[in-house]
């Protein structure tokens, strides 16, 4: 059986359209884009043409888009770029509990560094409220980062009230849109961010290459060094055929979106309620208004995430835990975490992140096998006998 | 007709064996490899696989293998990196004033950071001279950084011995091998340095990947945070599908390293020679013996390298000038100059580039078009018109 793949929001398979677009770059415009012949100059033409398609879906001038080696990248050049900038103007910095590690462990880094930092808290349903985030704007805060859609979760920050509050008082706002880009339609003006960090490999682009819009007038510094490419933003021979399939990629991702996300916010539902029906003691994290259509995360009080995520794999589907970055060390989500979720509960999550290959068939062959799933490790565990060590646990930061 | 490429030493095209492996790993191999279910984990096996045909390509052991996003990240993560981790210990590095500007800029910004640096000059054949080296050790050096080979001249640095000398004093050596990888062969025991940088693109693998070598034991620090990729040394999603292809391509490259480096040094002697001889007033800069066999740079005295890179792309063959760098400035080549050639002979300079795709024919074609383009450019500068202006010239960093 081909296995049931719903970790779309650590990673999406490369749609074939954008690796049509790839390999083809890669035969035709192999040039250096900063060589001065012909050949070069080719190169240059599919790159400029591929940053307006990129900019072009996100409502941006071509000129404000900065290509980067992904996400995380692109997370610290807005961070670590901007900070470093205002560094004269100002020390603190405002970001959210329930960030992805690219943004909190860049200010745990500055944090070294001399900056401080508020860490917001969020409600129940991962949203930061906006008298706290209001209170916590100093005159000496030059950044605040928060992210568009959790990756655990889903959940949307209201940015569009929260980047117009820092505007008013002079003080950049950088939103990472990682997970959000290309599940939802996405303006840069609307959101009125100053810096939004984009990674291709979550709307079926290809990895290892991202996007940093910065709003035109926006300063900030490199965080590499080397020559003058991307505007001397960002140094280092520019991958022209990631970002043909990078572009390409998001283009259709924007064309499909409305239709995607209703298609994936019903399986989703259907796969919600389906579990709710058939197994007790499950417990939804974040709400499904205020989140990505495609995102669902689950507690099953007594049955260990872990434990359940590779019993799953054994039967063919693949979902994560809600916290893939630290389940090597078996610490519960810092999302959850964040939300309020004791410790215990947070254990237990999973989260299926669905994307454009799934099928209402899928939904139904998991809501076959997961009760029986549940119901096992829940008796492993009420016995006293820990579910499964981890000798299969990633370490990494996998979102 | 199909240009002629000999700008290799920029870029090289995507050899078919490497891009047919990143086509089966995009398809076959799209997950996530933090993962922990199946997909992940075939991922993560794929990845790892490619990680041992790395190292063995460069004698290393896989786990002293660190992927990153390209050539210029590694020379960062190598020398902010090392240079960070050792703050405590000393505040004193040398490198080379010939070096790569990834190098360079690097240190520059270190400058501004606290740390003094030493530019080693280079003598007429761009080699540094091994007394000045030891004089320049102190006991506050953490770090030298020196090429293998120059990017614009191809000239190969002593690095053996250097290396020797700084482990004597306990000093790190970093070696930028970007230009020389998969050009010869190459082993990181008998070379001696800490750390190496390496470049997918410059040995016909994808660009947007490179790798960094950090011997076993030795310490440095992230330039970036977020996940745990990569053993600590590099957040996020790792770009499993470009490193499969880069892996592919260096393990190919090194089978036949040899073959082509003694094909393509007798294509470059008889192209250089057949200048010689059919063109007055040229001057080769470095030597054929230590050198890459590859590259051949050459001035045209009288005639402006940037006016001949444009004549000779009309006639179909696409070249750089010595100094793609700052070839928007006009500025002549910070390599040529550190070899004492005089400005006004830098700047006529044009560096040919062989690669794998060559043929006997081409140095054939470009013999016989060369002589009329010199002497054309040489006649319109002799008059006093400056030969063409710079509307398709670059500011980037093209190596």
């Amino acid at each position: 059986m081909k296995p049931i793949y719903m970790d779309n929001a650590a990673t999406t398979p490369l749609r074939e359209e954008a690796l049509e677009a790839m390999v083809n770059a890669y035969r035709e415009h192999y040039g250096n884009s900063s060589s001065v012949h012909r050949i070069g100059q080719a190169a240059r033409e599919a790159l400029e043409r591929a940053r307006e398609e990129f900019a072009a879906c996100v409502g941006a001038k071509p000129e404000e888009v900065v290509f980067t080696g992904g996400g995380t990248e692109s997370d610290n050049l807005a961070i670590r770029g901007a900070a470093m900038a205002a560094r004269e103007r100002g020390d603190h910095i405002v970001t959210c509990a329930a960030e992805h590690h690219a943004v909190l462990h860049c200010c745990r880094a500055l944090e070294g560094e001399g900056f401080r930092v508020t860490y917001l808290p969020v409600d129940a349903e991962g949203i930061v409220d906006l008298e706290r985030y209001r209170d916590a704007l100093e005159e000496r805060t030059v950044l605040v980062s928060i992210m568009l859609a959790n990756n655990e979760t889903g959940a949307l920050q209201p940015i569009e009230e929260m980047s117009r509050i820092a505007r008013e008082r002079g003080i950049l706002f950088h939103c990472d849109a990682v997970q959000a880009a290309g599940k939802m339609r996405l303006d840069v003006r609307e959101l009125g961010a100053d810096l939004l960090a984009f990674s291709g490999h979550k709307f079926y682009g290809p990895k290892g290459v991202g996007a940093l819009y910065i709003r035109k007038g926006v300063e900030i510094v490199p965080i590499m060094q080397g020559g003058h490419h991307e505007n001397g933003m960002r140094p280092g021979t520019v991958n022209v055929p990631a970002i043909v399939g990078m572009a390409r990629a998001l283009r259709l991702a924007t064309e499909e979106v409305e239709e995607t996300a209703a298609r994936l916010g019903a399986l989703r539902e259907e796969l919600a309620s389906g579990i709710m029906e058939r197994i007790d003691g499950v417990r939804r994290n974040g709400s499904a208004e205020r989140s990505l259509p495609n995102v669902l995360n689950l507690s099953f009080e007594g049955a260990e995430g872990e434990a359940l995520l590779l019993a799953l794999d054994v039967a063919g589907v693949a979902v994560s835990t809600g916290s893939a970055c630290t389940s090597g060390s078996l610490e519960p989500s810092h999302v959850l975490m964040a939300m309020g979720i004791p410790p215990r509960i947070a254990q237990c999550s999973l989260r299926f992140s669905l994307g454009r290959y799934n099928r209402a068939e899928e939904i139904d062959y998991v809501l076959d096998v997961l009760p029986g799933i549940v119901e096992r490790i829940r008796e492993v565990s009420s016995v006293g006998a820990r579910p499964v060590a981890g000798s299969r646990v990633s370490k990494d930061g996998a979102r």
